[in-house]
């Protein structure tokens, strides 16, 4: 019944065969698959089993209706729409709108490309509700708290009040300033993400983190505030400038390497297809990358462990953030040089093969993100950074750090020093 | 078994004989009543099957523990500790501190009074925990954002992590704002309040409701969010002025009206008392206060609807708060006048007798709180305030008017704006 094919096609909705490594992705969609699978069939058997559900809501739904994942978090459940076009879709934004009042924030290169889309697709057919918008600038030099003013100041100035909803329009930095906006207005109103990243899209969007950088340090100020739906069209990465794209990716990575060893190696087959935005290809990537997210955020939303595992990297990566002046890299590419020290940092404490770091560091260089962390950041500045991380816990700074086969992590402080030392000198001037 | 009687004492700790009008708030103290009383007999079987645990909890117990009122949430539950002497008392706040590091956020005025000896509570027998503490300037008029930046600066520079807990120590500005900014900081960590002031303890101490003020607006930004416990010790009420004394007793005027008329006439016999700070007068009103706040905390954390009726008054007052800058008149002096207004509307709109204006105002006017708005705020600052009111809902203005014999009201929309007119013109200049 269920089986992995070998064509180099994508996107089973496009096609019969399918390059995927993972049973359930494929039952999704409702696929048919040869009978020459390579994958174990006693996890097929469990996961079947949980899917069908949907497999035999997608036989029922024409191909035009959007991929749904869904993020399971009791009375806080919500969609993840994927797909192509799903901005041309109303019905998909309409149905999560509350009230009748909609602040759209968005940023200056998002506002000319998708602003007047979004409010279409708000307003049209739907004459009793009104859209007011923030444009705020673009960067993550201005995810701070004075930006998020300029949201509050637009929403209490147009009257908005507990029944309205707030729309992020954009990538991470907008997705989180407007989430948490959406947080603390009034102490709380409904909020809809439309990422327009690949970052956003396969991370940031999904999961209810929301917040603002302080000087010190990255996400500090913020809140757990779950979406009412996030909204992907997958269209909106076809004005997503190179280095943009490639940032993305660094997240996608990330979940091969922490808990998904068969989407890894589908990625090291099509990563190139990935950079030259084959459609099927960067389609099947959010999907997934949506699924794994989902996943983890639906098993431990306020972060208490799993979650944390999501943050591969991230520890790094925000040093190297903070350390070189926000906006300077873009988030993705500081995850890119944290992951491959994680990496390092693993394998310098005998818990992962040679292998797992050679693997990691070329899908990272094919995806042309940095592999080590920009000149001028240094140990001192490392740590200094490190010590206010959200993972320290009573003092002691926990990591994510990569344990056994490609696919397997942890989330320990229970580690030796001199390996971190070692990989923050082995990168980084002291 | 159970009974009210009529000697001129309040607490029940002290004196077997007892002036309450209500038989449960008796109970939870393990009182031995006499058998002339005069309340239903039938309401307080009820009442007592309810409270029997506590019952007999309290009489294994010595009489120097705290009262506690238990405010139920689920996962998220917690007791409010009430009595005289409680910060002497280190194991009830010892007992709500996760890890090792706390953050005491206080105010000029508090910390020279308070603070070494909760400080010296956190850490006596308790090595292990570290203090810090940030003192801000007191008044409404900094509850804002830059202000509560400085409470972020200092976790931060502090090196604070997830594992720590803030301690709010203050009045109702110190509260809202320590609470959100436990609610933000790294998403969330965990507080504990310690209110000394009287509206703190009856009122804003009690049910997660934290925030900052906008410039345009009351509590415009902000979280609810609970702590962890609530440790009232009402000898911090010696060193209170009587102006903030006073203010204080607005709110536990308003329990009574809205739904607790029993309540009410026992303020009207004890007002005297309260004003001239008998120990076990206020330690009573505090108590039945924060029962009553629990219970509709408890039945409606996110203010979908019956919590929405602790704010009697208080539209209509946050007008005057900010229609005459924040700091000029205390919160509980705006929500006397408030409450004036919102019963002369009630009258006019015919939905309560004379009798109750004219109590209202009675006993306010012992309290020594305004009865009216001041002279400079005129009806167009009363409207515009008013509309950006959390309590609008799609362009609706719902207020809370007493309906029916006093101890009921309602929260809606659905009134005659002329009464509204009539009384905004009533009271104020066009």
């Amino acid at each position: 019944m269920a089986a992995v094919a070998s064509s180099s096609s994508f996107y089973p909705n496009q096609t019969p065969t399918f390059l995927s490594p993972h049973p359930t992705v494929s039952h999704l969609f409702g696929i048919s698959y040869s009978s020459s699978h390579k994958s174990s069939p006693g996890r097929l058997q469990l996961k079947v089993a949980a899917t069908a559900k949907l497999v035999m809501d997608q036989k029922t739904q024409p191909s035009s209706l959007p991929t749904t994942v869904d993020v399971h978090l009791g009375d806080r459940s919500y969609p993840i729409y994927i797909g192509s076009g799903l901005l041309d879709q109303p019905h998909l934004l309409q149905r999560h709108v509350h009230g009748k009042r909609v602040l759209v924030v968005t940023n200056t290169k998002v506002a000319p490309l998708y602003l007047d889309k979004v409010i279409h697709a708000l307003t049209v057919g739907n004459p009793n509700v009104s859209v007011e918008s923030v444009i705020l600038p673009d960067g993550e030099q201005y995810k701070n708290m004075e930006t998020l003013m300029k949201v509050y100041d637009k929403a209490i100035e147009s009257r908005l009040d507990r029944r309205c909803t707030f729309v992020a329009l954009g990538g991470g930095v907008i997705g989180d300033m407007c989430g948490y906006a959406a947080a603390s207005f009034l102490r709380g109103v409904n909020f809809i993400q439309i990422p327009t990243t690949v970052m956003a899209q396969v991370d940031s969007s999904v999961g209810g983190k929301t917040g603002v950088n302080h000087r010190l340090g990255k996400n500090l100020i913020g809140a757990f505030y779950q979406p009412q739906s996030v909204l992907i069209d997958t269209d909106t990465l076809n004005t997503l400038p190179e280095r943009e794209l490639a940032s993305g990716f660094a997240e996608v990575i990330k979940y091969g390497l922490i808990r998904d060893a068969e989407f890894f190696a589908w990625q090291e087959r099509n990563m190139d297809a990935l950079m030259a935005r084959d459609a099927n290809a960067l389609a099947y990537a959010i999907k997934r990358s949506c699924e794994n997210k989902a996943e983890v955020v639906s098993l431990d939303e306020k972060e208490s462990g799993l979650r944390a595992t999501l943050n591969l990297g991230h520890t790094f990566g925000h040093a190297i953030e903070t350390g070189c002046g926000y906006g300077e890299w873009l988030h993705g590419e500081a995850v890119a040089a944290g992951t491959v020290m994680a990496v390092d940092m693993s394998y310098r404490l005998g818990w992962i093969d040679k292998s797992v770091v050679e693997r990691a560091n070329k899908i990272l260089k094919q995806a042309k993100l940095p592999t080590c962390p920009p000149e001028n950041v240094t140990v001192d500045m490392f740590k200094s950074v490190m010590a206010v991380d959200k993972k320290v816990a009573d003092g002691l700074l926990r990591l994510i750090l990569l344990k056994g086969p490609l696919g397997s992590c942890v989330f320990t402080g229970d580690y030796d020093r001199k390996a971190l030392d070692e990989t923050l000198h082995a990168f980084c001037k002291s």
